[in-house]
């Protein structure tokens, strides 16, 4: 019944006017998709005429070729003999034949980081690692735990230390949760339904990402009853596509709530990102070709188009709506899940503040810079944590504050909590525990960082994680670089929205 | 008509008693030119009785031999065939043969810079790097924006987002201005006019350089017609030659406003543009002949010479008045032109105060260092525009502030944006885009700052250049190191002129 | 009377259901004991079947066999012509064969721990040098010396200047000591005797570890009269054994106080350690076993045992006790001596408040981090001098205070008196010393810290320990990151134990 | 008459018993002076025997063999084809060989330092550069002018520019000094004399070490009629021998002032040049010989002795007066001149309040910390200029403040002029110039100080030495570093001396 071709039948339809691809192992006609593709013509017509497969895998969830294409599209299959054998990568692939080192010899996230570096692809890298501009905020991210100093109590009974809490209610065996990352897949083929078996193991909750590599049905397959997860949410311009997708998340039970993400509503600029791919580089400054097959309507005065095509973040990006409001969004999504919502990528007390005014909707708030990959030189979560204590304390009552962004450190966890977070997020690490080992790098990961936590909290004298507050740390240095400006109580607590 | 030298003849007139010269194959007489070159007399006498075009060129706009020389001067032409052929600098030119990469490569100002630095002489990348002393306000004109922290909001509709504005009235497409900058030819034969067509395809503003390698004429001519060009005055000694020039200026309707250039009544010391010539430094230390040869007045205790010479900033400098005040100079100026005035080089609040009381002749005034090239250890403009803020804030409103220095990103430039600057000048950069690729890199230039200015705004959650203030950055590290000292507003504000 | 084995029939006795191992030449079953072995059972069966003398000797204090093993245990002895010939490692021999160079080359303690690091094994230098996750605290503590600033007077005469002082009232000639350090004989056959020796040439204190490789006995033998000792105690969970140390304390007159360590309820994370051990990383993350033969209570929520063991200071902290409190530990040590007590490991002014309360039991405390060992980022001594200075100067005339951490330099030295302490402790630098040169090496690290210390005390104008004060030295840099925190006189001087 | 040697003979005199040198051709028996030497015994047995005109020449000056050795002493001379060929150093020679580059291509005092560095012995750069402990004053020194912004005014003639001014009301035509410092010989045979030559050229005032290396006579014999001297005083303990040079000084009319030195009562450690002396570094930790030949009085508890011999440094303390008071040395000093005397070496607004207690005998005072060769982490003469601000500015109308340490740029000169000295001492660059190129390169150095200081003066906008002032420069980020201790007005101003 299907028809069997020849790779060098498929090659000759490399055009806008005819282009065809090769995945797992079928070929498909995609020229009318061409113009829909959310990743832009130009990642698909450089795979025009060839196998895709490589490509496509680890950034597509299953379900997206059904989802988007007419069953007609599929023309038949390859046959498998007359493609190009791989040409094997010499120095990359023996640099991987060695595998990594057991994961219980590595003892810290960097260690981690380091390993991973060298077992996943350069474009997987150059994703995971990239931030925004000068990568000051990635820093400082980090850096600004360092400059918090802990106040160890003497005398006190430590022997048991629980690092169990709750989040919106439910009990999680860590305060550490693993933020919503995209394209896990790229890392490790187990993506992220292995990060969710790392955290079965340890109890710990996870965000799925909006752009994750495997549905979310697959990444909550094999969860435990009480394993707890969030959905994140980029709002589409084709409100539909996230209608649909809040629609499947409401029948899993898992899915105890959504992570709406407001830092990024375009994207950031990130260069390591956009220099491991070679569809952007090329585009000409001025080319009228360019001109007309581009239609984001941001232009420079004289028309030249803006740049930012290329790299796998701004792919990823593609069709997110960047017109969300306070009064829009908010009863739109109540219409379409009775899930507790819990808003991304607060930066400002203000925006906490008001968050604060629309319980119960919404029951938390993560403060975050988005890893350092939105804005350069945006405040790390705990700027915006101690701008929340100086200005407007009370929203530590209303909401649940969680934050993301720089942990490495058991002592960084714990500082987040001392702060008044409720759930410290990591994005980065789980990704690069998952390149390094698979299910076993992210189990090593989260054992490392509770062992930390656990070793901090009993050298603090400090037994349970809600006994932690700020008489335990000193944030004096931070404390003299908090925002002072012109903004009082009374001006932006009756601030219009 | 015109008598045809053989270079070897030619070559034999190389003293000061009788100098002969080379330019675009016509042979000069310049021996009675010697005592009043403005760039000194060594600096000819080096290229005596040789063909002097190749360095003479790029500093000399069209019409300086003409203004200069009397039409006898020229002796005739030189025999083509009798000149040395070029030796070529095997090295530097294999270096060059390969030429810049695309332009649209090139992912930041950074990376530009870096590959102009391939592609100019080192004469001209050592005029255009170099600053003065340790370069420690070059540096810092930079650093001190990445202790800036920026504010981003969430949850308002940024899809639409406007970078033009106005200055001094007149619409721009950008905050963005080009700034005063000497012997663009030096980096590209397309020189200030390159500049100027670049600025046309994002309705960018320039300034032309007071010293600019082409007349404005020349840079103006195919300007589109609402293209905003400002015109730098260095008040010279010779009244004459500067009141020359604003006639001519006031000629040239693209040009709409003066900028007179103040931070730099003497040249400041930029070790990397002496070390690229050779003349300063084989001046004896105490010499007589170099006592006699010299007439700049200064000289140390016992009659030494100081040691300036040298250095093409040093050579451009010459004839440039330093006598000028605010009782005299003003006055001058009005009579001379009707343009509005942009004082330049301010850098503390009293000056900014004493500025905004001769509106309306001055509407606007431009906070500079002048890249760090007059004075090391000046303030950035950062700290002068936040001295306004804490001491004088009403200068604000009567006057325009601009700032140039050290801008490398487009959240730079949000950020002085934020702190009441209108304009945002770029002097390097426009030269390092130049150097790089032409017009394309001028515009490569433009083009990655309007788009890292567009993305900050838009994250930061403003869509237009008017809606940003103090509010959307932290300035509290700067804050903590702004002048703090004896003045006090009434001190100041009364203070005699 | 007694067997003599071959060396390959004890090597087949190398499992957990027979463990034999050869020490000192005889042959020991040690099956029975495996379990309550306090470093752990893996320590043992590393080394199971072999001569584990080497390994044996310089961690174990003599009579640490006949304390744990009964007589019928020693089966006999070995055949030394059977036992393997070590193995010389060439490179490492050949670099020793160098020695040292002699000790008065040596300049500053850092020449000194250079040299020693050369000449102690790895194993040693790993336990020495090794400090919690990332060392903040380590550097800290040395840094923050040197942002203090001192204010030498002139016109004083200076020819005069005694270092002597007292300490718990007893007379010592320097103000610096040598705090408790684990196995001094790792780094040199002399040990704790050796670094007795030294102090017995400068009248300087010394704590004997609890950990110490000699016994307390041994390490005081050869004491001057009027030498003055303390000794550290750990309280262990088999609080007899503590109780039967206290009993031999109690008799040994040079013997003056028991300094009571609290700042390592449990051990830090020392990375260096770690790796330098063989066993713990090869500890599988979830098998079976490990789960099985580990009882220290300790699992992640799924099982996962933590990952702890391992190093040398892991072993050592075997069966210490984690549940001390102020109100039954400080009674029941009175019951079992009468020697002055010293709370060493304070880090907060809370509980140096708190500890003022317990006089006349308590007659001293040591401001310590553990030297960057137990938690990072924990604070530096002179933090916690600070704040005591800032919150309650009360406690330095109700208590002395000693400090630890960081000391490199005579100037570090007299800071920390000008602060406050009374005495000054070194534990690093001992052990550098003592690695470096033996007791020369001990005594070459004590003669230059002390004369750096005259020097300085002279140049600021002070020949009397008890003259320095506050009004010596700047500390305005420091005092600013002094925790500012919630705490209040009232809150903290109320608070509940 | 005089009997000649074979330098075999000699040779043999190499024991304390019986010790000839050869100086100069003659041969010296200087058994009896051994135990006088103020260099101590042992830097001359090292050259017991054998020619040591090259080690003691550049160190002593003339008259120094005639003064502390009677004629008898002087056995006769030497047979010159006797003594040993000097072993050219082959690489260093080699080095030499090429000579230092024109002093005019040197742009910078680093230039001119890094030029010496080639240029000068091991032993003179060693004493040089050196400084205390670990540098920290020394780099603190230069450190703190870099953080001081400047705050350039417009629109001010600055066609003018005097760089002269008055101290101790005699007028010099720069605000720079040249600062003691020994042994200027080591550097270049023209010695302290020439540094006198060059400075005549600059009318620029010179204090002469009273370690010099020549005589006051010898270093003002070509002195210009109005050239400015000071010298400096170490009191000896053997006062006759400092009433004698005082008696001499009187005589001298070029010399203006005495410089009381007092910030070194005893030597600071300078490890650098403890290196490089070979002597010191060879006594054993605790011999028996070392204890008996020495009696410096400064012994550890045990008799072991302290370890400071060795370096340039220690060897030119020897002698110095370590009992000298406010009390005590000011009315001994008035007896022998009527010089007014500057107090050297305050670090301190309390020492600089209690010197103007002193006027008239006390007419100036300078803050110096030694160029860091004192105290290690004291502080830089500008934290001292902003202390005697803030407590008690009065000082300023009573005394001459003059500082030194750390001046590399002219704008460093303008800095501490702002802050109120009144006159700048360069130490170690006059030397560095010297050894660089002799007197040129010494004319070098003040000329490029004194072109940065007039630069920089008028792109501040000021034409005269008096007329700058606080408010041309920012401190903000100095004065957070400031004390800002116990002390209060009342309480020092009380204060008993």
């Amino acid at each position: 019944m299907s028809r069997v071709f020849d790779a060098a039948e498929v090659a000759k339809h490399n055009t806008p006017e005819s282009c065809w691809v090769i995945l797992y192992g079928k070929v498909y006609d995609v020229t009318n998709f061409l113009s829909s593709h959310p990743g832009g013509v130009k990642s698909i017509l450089r795979l025009a005429g060839k196998d895709a497969t490589e490509e496509y895998d680890p950034i597509h969830p299953p379900g997206t070729l059904e989802e988007n294409l007419k069953p007609e599209q599929c023309l038949g299959t390859v046959n498998p003999e007359s493609l190009p054998k791989p040409a094997a990568d010499a120095q990359k692939s023996e640099e991987k034949s060695e595998g990594p080192p057991p994961m219980e010899t590595l003892l810290n996230l960097n260690e981690i980081e380091q390993v991973a570096t060298k077992q996943v692809s350069r474009k997987c890298w150059a994703y995971y690692y990239s931030a925004s501009d000068d990568l000051i905020s990635k820093r400082l991210n980090n850096e600004v735990y360092r400059s918090i100093l802990l106040r160890p109590r003497i005398f006190i009974d430590v022997s048991k230390c629980d690092l169990s809490t709750t989040l919106l209610g439910h009990k999680v065996g860590l305060p550490i949760y693993v933020s919503p990352a995209a394209m896990a897949r790229l890392a490790h083929p187990s993506g992220e339904a292995g990060i969710a078996e790392a955290c079965r193991s340890f109890g710990a909750a996870q965000v799925i990402s909006n752009n994750a590599s495997m549905t979310p049905e697959q990444i909550v397959k094999n969860a435990a009853p009480d394993q707890v997860f969030g959905w994140q949410l980029y709002v589409q311009v084709d409100r539909q596509k996230s209608e649909n997708m809040l629609a499947r998340i409401n029948k899993l039970p898992n899915i105890k709530f959504v992570v709406l993400t407001l830092d990024a509503p375009v994207p950031g600029k990130r260069e390591d990102d956009l220099r491991s791919d070679s569809t952007g580089a090329k585009l000409p400054v001025t080319s009228a070709e360019s001109k007309k097959d581009r239609n984001d309507g941001e232009r420079m005065p004289d028309g030249t188009p803006a740049l930012k095509s290329g790299g796998v973040g701004v792919q990823l990006f593609a069709g997110t709506e960047s017109r969300l409001t306070w009064k829009d969004t908010l009863p739109w999504l109540a219409k379409h899940t009775k899930l507790p919502i819990i808003l991304k990528g607060l930066q400002t007390h203000e925006d906490a503040y008001i968050a604060s005014q629309f319980t119960p909707q919404i029951k938390g708030i993560i403060l975050s810079n988005h890893g350092g990959r939105a804005l350069d030189t945006a405040p790390p979560a705990v700027h915006t944590l101690l701008e929340i204590r100086k200005y407007c304390p009370e929203v530590f009552d209303k909401l649940e504050v969680w934050v993301d962004g720089g942990v490495r450190r058991g002592t960084d966890v714990v500082k987040a909590l001392c702060l008044g977070a409720r759930g410290v997020g990591i994005g980065r690490p789980a990704l690069w525990g998952l390149g390094a080992g698979g299910v076993d790098g992210v189990k090593r990961t989260l054992q490392i960082l509770a062992e930390e936590t656990r070793t901090c909290m009993q050298l603090l004298g400090v037994g349970k994680v809600e006994d932690l507050g700020p008489q335990h740390i000193n944030t004096r240095i931070v404390e003299q670089q908090i925002y002072d400006g012109p903004s009082n109580l009374t001006g932006f607590r009756a601030a219009k929205l």
